[in-house]
């Protein structure tokens, strides 16, 4: 089918990711002694018929801090290789001692090694079927279920056991819905930085930009950051209005293809935006590496390398962006060109943007209220574009509300949703209590999931602070003192 | 497919059903006011890829007692045709007038002319897919969904709406399941007579056939009827050792096929018991009609049928037993043989027949203790014959407590488990108190469902009183006096 043949002529990439990525677990095997398991699972979880066809889910454990009856903490998984979110959520690891926890962090079905039809996986829609948030739950509910005869003795099963449900971000929604959807399954969850309600209807569409714009606005003091960007966006269009523009743009920085038609334009708009977008996400006290390597607070740094003095100088402007811009795309200075095409790097990148066109859509607008080029949101639009991406159409919005009731939580219990002040996804995150049992943690000046992320030396009060409240609330679902 | 060809073979036998089911319909409507509605629902809920597929769905609607912004009342429907679930649930029509309700029955995907794939419904194992209680669900909260939008002005999502969920046996189970999967989508439910706790490893057994057994004990006072039910199976067994023998069975009693293997007669026994289960789950106190006309305690009028007079007769016991038999199979003598194949009558039966092999896994053995045939429960048996039928694997024993959290009811809120005392499925009913706010209400001397039913002179106290307790735990979720 066409629409996946971008996949196959990325082969290349795909053996490096895989090569790179058995390095990676390698080391964090190490690090952080886990092993890895796997578990054979219903490929599909709601049709009686074809219930007994199977495909093997991946989990990582780790027992260094396990004493026999200890709690099971289990992480479940996002969208990606599942190695990487037990790499970036320390916080598990830091408090394992104190509870004598065993750790499990479940890969999400379609990803990392979790392939149901290995490298056919995305090789058809048929294929692709089983690549739904119900479906990843009930994975998540069978793994425990599992786990439950594993590491308890005489298994009873109307009992409570003390297995608690950690995720961040979209892990952190699965977090949450694994405790509504299957609260038998798990006592409680702690959901950081969970967009819970960032769905259709649910959250305005503007938040999501503005809260961007908050966290560069605060670098506003040394350097007008916001101001020089938003400039950024005119000078650019009046660039691309003539080739030669278009060639200054391509050359200074370093796109792999020259800008030629209206169309990369908008792909350079888009590349541009996510850059914004990825260092609010990861402005991070420390260095970090989640998507790629960054400095501390890389806002800080990206708005340090702009300076007021090019304001009226296009070319001075053009450079000064350039570099800038490589604190995020190139901050080790090992790569050779910048490719803005939207086409996808690895299956993980396909799968999430199938995910995002079929179940996951967060409606995001721009206005003049932000530093972003202004962009409305349109769901006809957005539709057209999964369709030609996927060939499939998105499904209808009610959806959510229907699945997960939207703001509905009132009926559930035992969940911890914390979010971080600085982090744009916080919009759509659930930032008041619900209940007495459903509570709402937020952080002050603190960027995306920072508090599933290890204890460092440089952590804020606040920070410190949100992780005792997680504690505590482990502690009385567990019933302990 | 082979397994399926008996459908096409009794295409007849289901024309004459859609005919006479018409009928029914017809004068159904008449009766209680119904309208037929159909509405377009998502073939598949759980895969994205294949979500815009969707097929007609019926529901009925009465709006003969509705007010604006009264409550609506849904049946969450069966294994049959909904026509016939709604005809007997008089119980939602006798309160309507109270609340100002509107009463909507939903038919079960598969069943009544709510067939995805039409006539070819049943012709693959692809087909029938998508035949799963948790699809069915999703249906449910769909229409829900849909029912809010036509008739509440300016729905706000997130406020609660006064629908309220009703649901009878493996409806009961539907109703109980929806409250608990999609809370939000109706504020209550209930549930009567529902075998909730009736899967493997959650109910013993023995206990079905031993309540039936207790409902044919009531009447062992006029004429031993469970003593000369046991003596039957010795006797069938001994005739069954000759051909002569055998084809006095059958022609005693009027089998449209002669008993000759060792497998018919397994084939008589299996039809001697589910003329038994069937007649003490219609006890009712009055003239009924659920799959079969009956006359008022049709257990009784059976046990009446024989006397003490031919234990010593072998003859004489058979054509008693003939007569007696008669009560359920002809009791408006129009039928001309009985067949005691268990081949599916029509699609209902075998969709249910499917249903009870995927999911819905009730185990059943007569011991001792019971007027049966001795039988143990062979989950290996029973898995070996679905699929001898269907060509499908039994699920694993754990899925309906992974699915549904099995005696986990504590975590969830506003259901009424009602059960009828003498109703053998009460053995799998929820039958004490599980919370402030999920009931258990048992009523003596009462057979199955009897509770949704229209209210009938006859009544004694113990059902008005069960009567009176759903409609007042319905004031209670509507926040009425």
């Amino acid at each position: 089918m066409p629409i996946f043949k971008h996949l196959k002529n990325k082969l290349g990439v795909i053996l490096l990711a895989f090569l790179l990525n058995k390095i990676k677990v390698e080391s964090l095997e190490h690090k952080y002694s886990l092993e890895t398991r796997f578990i054979e699972v219903p490929l599909d979880h709601f049709a009686p018929s074809t219930g007994s066809q199977t495909f093997k889910l991946r989990y990582l454990i780790n027992a260094k801090y396990h004493l026999k009856e200890g709690p099971v903490f289990v992480y479940t998984g996002n969208e990606g290789d599942i190695s990487i979110f037990a790499q970036n959520t320390g916080f598990m690891f830091d408090i394992a001692p104190t509870f004598n926890a065993l750790l499990v962090f479940i890969e999400h079905r379609y990803y990392g090694q979790s392939l149901p039809f290995g490298n056919a996986s995305f090789a058809s829609h048929e294929n692709m079927r089983y690549l739904g948030t119900l479906q990843v739950l009930a994975d998540y509910a069978f793994v425990v279920q599992h786990l439950k005869h594993l590491f308890f003795e005489n298994v009873n099963p109307y009992d409570t056991y003390p297995i608690v449900a950690f995720g961040g971000s979209y892990g952190g929604m699965l977090a949450a819905w694994l405790r509504m959807k299957y609260p038998y399954s798990v006592i409680g969850a702690i959901s950081s930085s969970a967009p819970m309600y960032f769905f259709p209807g649910m959250t305005s569409c503007d938040l999501f930009y503005e809260k961007v714009t908050r966290v560069f606005e605060k670098y506003d003091g040394h350097v007008q950051c916001t101001k020089a960007i938003k400039l950024g966006w005119d000078v650019i269009n009046n660039l691309a209005k003539t080739q030669l523009g278009m060639d200054f743009i391509s050359k200074t920085w370093k796109l792999c293809t020259k800008l030629k038609t209206f169309e990369d334009v908008d792909l350079l708009h888009n590349w541009l935006s996510n850059i914004y977008i990825n260092l609010a996400l990861s402005n991070y006290h420390y260095p970090s590496e989640v998507n790629t390597p960054l400095p501390a607070y890389p806002v800080q740094v990206f708005c340090e390398k702009l300076t007021t003095s090019f304001f009226n100088d296009t070319k001075g402007l053009i450079e000064h962006f350039g570099h800038a811009l490589e604190i995020y795309t190139n901050y080790t200075g090992t790569k050779r060109c910048n490719n803005i095409n939207n086409s996808f790097e690895d299956y993980s990148e396909f799968a999430w943007g199938y995910q995002k066109c079929t179940e996951l859509i967060m409606p995001t607008c721009s206005t003049d209220a932000d530093m972003f080029i202004t962009k409305p949101w349109d769901y006809e639009k957005y539709s057209l574009d999964c369709y030609k991406k996927f060939g499939v159409k998105t499904l209808d919005p009610n959806w959510p509300l229907r699945a997960y009731g939207g703001k509905n939580l009132k009926y559930y219990s035992n969940i911890v949703f914390s979010n971080a002040m600085m982090d744009p996804y916080s919009c759509g995150g659930v930032t008041e209590n619900v209940s007495n049992t459903i509570w709402s943690y937020n952080i002050n000046d603190a960027p995306h999931i920072v508090d599933l992320r290890r204890a460092d030396t440089a952590d804020n009060n606040y920070l410190i602070e949100a992780r005792s409240f997680h504690i505590q609330a482990i502690k009385k679902w567990l019933n302990m003192k």
